[in-house]
């Protein structure tokens, strides 16, 4: 009778790395009417665990936004090694999404509540001609953009700041606003200019406002002034128009 | 009567530069049931030139094949600059296919008869687990590789040889299989492995046999004196297998 002697497999539990083209998927978060990729990462682990498993992410990505390296956890029974779970994950999954990396994690490692920061990127098209191979994760901008002028308003937002005016707060949460970027920079290579922005922590939307607020004073439709007006002013006004989600990539999470 | 006053437009030649995401087609070449790369740039050319406009591309590209710098020229009468006709072009193109250039060709000059040489370029995802950013565009081989073996094999390769162990001959063509190939090299940046190779010409799906050939080197599978003894029968065996389409680029076309 050799099950009934093995023993039940300890709960372990994991530190997962995932990378995903958002393009087809509603965002990271469950919801009834969409696809999400944390939706197709719970059905391979339930497949792999034998039951359903909650993943925790370390934050939503929103519908069509990209991740290089997003952060989960999650815990469950098994024995497979680190390698096979990975494996068996992924073949699990559809194409767009990987997992890269599966760890061992403390117990106490929340991906969401232990993370000390995260770094984004965006990638705006500045040719003429769009990229074809590019498309899925730019935003395709062929007019002229005065990148000083951008790095000039990008100073204004870097340090501790209330980023109420570039942020959609859909009025449900009673978080600060106050959120540090120690990093924002642009950088141009070829066609292609790449806004990196780091910080403690995101408001709903805030990088989308960030470069939807950097591309307009890059057409000269906003000033530098003006934008460090808007930041005093603490509210969102129709001034800031968010840059689509597709150039968007979470690029990393600070443990 | 302003119309009746103004002289016909010129018939006035062009050559044009297209980079597409084959992933859809079914190749470059009209076909009766598929859509193609040149079915879609002749449809945007009629709307242009306001009549059918016989398109004439360097060469075909397989179904799923994609090319960074494919050439074709065509003539039809206009008046309009070539950055109006470029920026309208790629307003009757879908966003898979996307003309980079539109330049004036002497009437003379043929894509497919004036051409010299080509480039092209084959990407492998080495990695265990495939990039989801990269996945339309290389193809993932997980197992090992030995490069230094591949390069090795890549040296035979090199120079003026019948290639008929290393194409796919549907029995139609009478020309020549002798192609002189005067670069092959092998680059490993990070996960991704690129095969350069340019040539004189290239017999049909003479790359991906290349390629496929290759990697069979590089997994222990073919030895280098196999493959000097393949290409000396010049006859294609089941030995050589024809790497996926979807690694594929035409890079460039030399006049």
């Amino acid at each position: 009778m050799r099950t009934t002697r093995r023993s039940k497999a300890k709960t372990r539990h994991f530190k997962i790395t995932v990378a995903y083209d958002g393009t087809r998927y509603g965002g990271w978060q469950l919801q009834p009417n969409a696809d999400t990729i944390q939706k197709a990462i719970e059905h391979a682990l339930a497949k792999l665990a034998g039951r359903a498993v909650r993943l925790h992410g370390s934050g939503r990505t929103d519908a069509g936004v990209h991740a290089r390296a997003q952060i989960a956890n999650c815990s469950f029974e098994t024995r497979l090694a680190l390698r096979v779970l990975l494996l068996a994950l992924n073949a699990n999954l559809p194409e767009d999404i990987r997992v890269t990396r599966v760890e061992e994690a403390d117990a106490k490692f929340h991906a969401r509540f232990s993370a000390k920061g995260k770094e984004y990127r965006y990638q705006i098209d500045c040719g003429i001609v769009a990229d074809p191979f590019l498309r899925a994760y730019v935003w395709h901008h062929p007019r002229p953009l005065d990148i000083a002028a951008m790095r000039r308003a990008a100073r204004v937002l870097v340090g501790r700041h209330d980023f109420s005016a570039l942020s959609a707060n859909p009025m449900r949460t009673i978080e600060t606003p106050v959120r540090k970027i120690s990093k924002l920079t642009l950088t141009k290579r070829g066609n292609l200019l790449t806004v990196c922005v780091a910080a403690d922590g995101f408001l709903y939307k805030m990088v989308r406002s960030i470069v939807g607020a950097l591309v307009k004073v890059g057409e000269g439709r906003l000033t530098v002034a003006q934008l460090r007006e808007l930041m005093h002013v603490r509210k969102r006004t129709a001034t800031i128009e968010t840059a689509p989600a597709h150039g968007l990539a979470l690029w990393r999470v600070y443990y």
